[in-house]
């Protein structure tokens, strides 16, 4: 097995076994659940930054809502069984469900069930931010059974004044100019849609830490669209400076599949640089459309903000059927899922920071015989051979970026940059920054 | 039925009814024939202003040709029979025609005759604008028939200096920018391309006399080419001043086919709402290419002119059997292909007024439960959701309008009109002229 | 036989009667043989000017090499019969061979013997231009019947401080504007991939001079890669002011196919004016992509060099069976194959002479009536019209250059460029030269 190899696997159970972690915690837009999932972050990634954002705090058009936390619930048959616990399961609670100790019919109490009679073992993912309800998601298996009579209804939670916690950690590079990736801690325990995203994300920033990088990088945590927003009216002007490309990471964690979602316009560097990757990698995927976005893509690519920003998953939210129910769980995502994520992830770092401009120096074919310009041996798994080194040196016009070149080359992007160093050290290339 | 259809309905009968009214008259590019006609329309739209240019007058490369009218024609055989009568049809006289009264024998005569072989019960239709000559227009069966012998032709006709007639109506919008339609009033009884332009033409600027219109509209009838021309010489740098989008009406009543001609270039404003609204109607239509022109077209989009003109058609002139023969007539017009092409010309009218730069105002997605935004129940046909307006808020970044909005998104631009009205009054959306 | 297809026919003779004269001649990059053959050639071109540039001259990263010359080179067994002599063909002698008077056993010898097994009956062509060595190239049927024992190699070769020779001649236009021409004479005895590129030049040359074009030609006989590189380095910067369209003459000789090596961009002037030239004369052919470069567009597309240059062949080099062997003879190239090529470039030539920038004086459509204008007669094999005229006028705008319009009316150049001229003379176009 080869060091890359070994390091990739090593990553994919690093991930799991921080997933495992997370699972319990009663995660939502607010709350000791989000507290608890950054912290545990934290001890991977030192550097993290958690913030808190008092209730009240006006973002953009929004406002950050009082913070829901949840110790108990539960629903009592006639014989005090319960029949409902939110101790087996997190997903038993719609998310913002406010206190409640009452009894009540089962009529009543069917007005907020939710299930879903297609998948009847299945728990459904139900919430409740912005309008004050409470409720249970029970399998619908078990809804079907309930019988006629009165129930007692406990829920213990509160929703009180309080804040919003996101965190953020910046891996400094040569230059200002980032590579800005967005995750979020939101869900309960979910899997796919939830926890591999930031498990990546925490992954990716310790491999980042430890490379001399030139671009910057940024990871943020925050809760799906109001944390992002949130984020986005407190970081606007220094990300619009700052930001050359972008990803949401969500849903990068299962086997079953490959999606890319573009951005609004689908033709940023971000886009490029994945779109190239992607063919690189020889990896076959499903394209889908702006009009399908599902995650923070909706705020980093709205007008005014214009982020370049877009996203590569594994299976896309909304598109696989255990999507937002007790279903995505750790069978669905695996090591491997993770892991496969991770090196996608690592080669658009590497084919970012391996972008440039080539500029050939001398005029005409150089005298290559003279110059004993061969390819090293080591480059892994490349048939790169003197025609490659002539052909990078005939696009390399100066304003043609390495990409633009791989993509004519039909090459990938980090062999040429090989390639590419290799003919500057022999002076016969100068590697130029991209123009911004 | 709707009100809309009705009013669809009532406009057909209408078109249909002036089309009867103005089918005897004996038009040509000059003379009564036109007054007559125009005298008609102008019942109908009384603002419609008559002009006329004096024979002789200089009209870029052409002179205003001598005015021709008819009186009577026919042809007796030696038994003092009328084989052909000008009074039975106007087509059987070739426009033009000098005065005659002479004898002559057959083979004489048959020089100036004109039938078609594969239509034998069709009458022809033919000029001779600019060479001085005259004809009679029979069915082919009919000149198989004439015997050897004597004939009597008579022509009661005149030549002089007089003048060429047009007509003109400008319906004030709110801004001089003006939209344009041009249609011909010079052949004699034909339907199809003939009658259906002038028919339109009217109906359409009595609907725009009942709107409060943004922009202005502006309807000729000129007879083809010289009265196209003539037109030009005299308007030119106003058209090009003010004119957004352009379209030519002839061939539109017929229900066999629907014909699109594109402008020189495919690309000006007036394509592109074309497309757009037979699109978003669903109209399935041939695309003809401009090398196939045909109508005034020829004038509006040669070099130095330049205005942004095409044509939406039934069945294309030229391409159709019954073309420029007693056939086309009003059993080949209806009141349906009328009225289908009257509402096809209201969308065009609706998407231009509906076009816009959209914009929107605040940043991030906005808290659409906070604001109450459901579309309104009313939007006929529509299955526009909150996802909708999403979308349109998304696209809206001050810079694309709403015709490139509504193609991304797929979706009729008069029902993302309704939708960015609502959306403007809830305060999220500007609503900005489009840049010229 | 139409007096173009005679004239034709007198081109092919006579490129193959100069390729007979210069078969015997052995060429290198440098040497008499090079001298011999551009001294025949002067002699169809009076005004070739033929150039000696020293060896150890500096061309951008190359030096001019030492002169290579040979008289005789052999190999006798033991019984004193020659087994190889240069004297029977001169691919015996791997070019640049240094001089050797040696003996030796077969296990030596055999380290410098060079056959093809797939094609035992061919002679393949070696060099060792700039490496030191020494070798014969042999059929694979004869090495295999080498025997045993000793052999005595004799090679009577000089590789002395000298000139690298080359020949250019510019034939004068109206503007110094030009046309380039690059073909390459280092090839020893070989038909399609040496000599059909020179004598092809040699007839083009020999045409223009005969001919009041508007352009510049200029041709240059250069050994390939050194001799461009040398001669770039010489004249680029006027090359970089003058060139509007070049073309590299290589492999124009065979029958069996047609060729097309695009310039790097493909679409440069010269690419966009083939393939019109292809497309109008229905020629099939295989586009290449620029990554299967191999002659001296290598040079002239090269980053700096940056000039318009692209090629048509027949049979490409590299991709047909006979390439580099003694199989690529006088039976290959054939005289029908060279005056097509002949045809072709003419063809080419006509196309740049034709275009301009045609501007269509009157507005609206002219009175074409008036002015009596019908397509002349004599427009060899033309179904030209009055639509034609009508086109032509209607898409002159002033800003489409005559190509431009040819394209979209999908009709040959040069017939379009009659009708300009027609109507030019009719007063109608004015026929503006192209914009740089």
């Amino acid at each position: 097995m080869s060091s890359d190899q070994s390091y990739k696997n090593m990553a994919g159970e690093e991930m799991i076994s921080l997933m495992k972690t997370l699972w319990p915690f009663c995660r939502s837009i607010t709350g000791d659940g989000v507290r608890a999932t950054l912290n545990v972050i934290k001890k991977k990634l030192p550097r993290l930054e958690i913030y808190e954002i008092p209730s009240g705090t006006q973002c953009f058009d929004w406002v950050i809502p009082r913070e829901w936390n949840i110790r108990q619930a539960y629903v009592l048959n006639d014989k005090n069984e319960k029949v409902i616990d939110f101790t087996d399961h997190n997903l038993h609670i719609v998310s913002y469900s406010i206190p409640v100790d009452a009894e009540m019919d089962i009529e009543e109490l069917d007005k907020h069930l939710y299930s879903i009679p297609e998948q009847p073992d299945a728990i459904p993912y139900v919430t409740s931010y912005y309008k004050e309800n409470w409720g249970f998601c029970i399998q619908h298996s078990k809804r079907e059974k309930l019988t006629k009579g009165r129930y007692k209804v406990y829920i213990d939670s509160s929703l009180k004044t309080g804040s919003l916690t996101y965190a953020e950690i910046l891996i400094p590079g040569k230059v200002e100019e980032e590579i800005f990736f967005s995750t979020y801690i939101c869900h309960p325990s979910m899997a796919n849609n939830e926890l591999s995203g930031p498990c990546l994300a925490a992954q990716l920033a310790q491999h980042l830490s430890g490379i001399n990088s030139y671009y910057s990088y940024r990871f943020i945590f925050v809760p799906e669209t109001i944390g992002a927003i949130c984020y986005l009216s407190l970081n606007l002007e220094e990300l619009q400076r700052k930001v050359k490309a972008g990803f949401v990471l969500t849903c990068v964690g299962d086997e079953k599949a490959w999606s890319y979602m573009p951005s609004i316009s689908g033709n940023t560097y971000s886009d490029r640089i994945t779109k190239h990757v992607l063919s690189a990698l020889k990896i076959k995927y499903d394209e889908y459309s702006f009009l399908q976005r599902g995650s923070d893509e909706r705020q980093y690519c709205s007008p005014g903000i214009d982020l370049p920003v877009c996203s590569v998953m594994r299976s896309k939210y909304m598109a696989y059927p255990e999507y937002h129910t007790s279903y995505d769980d750790l069978k669905l995502v695996t090591a491997k899922g993770m892991s496969d994520s991770f090196e996608l992830y690592c080669k658009i770092i590497e084919a970012i920071e391996a972008d440039c401009t080539p500029s050939y120096i001398v005029k005409g074919e150089p005298k290559m015989s003279d110059r004993g310009l061969r390819p090293t041996v080591g480059i892994k798994g490349s048939a790169l051979s003197t025609m490659d080194m002539m052909n990078l040196l005939m696009y390399s016009d100066g304003q043609r970026t390495l990409l633009e070149i791989s993509e004519i080359l039909n090459k990938p992007i980090w062999e040429l940059k090989n390639i590419a160093v290799m003919l500057s050290k022999a002076g016969l290339l100068e590697i130029l920054s991209l123009k911004k």
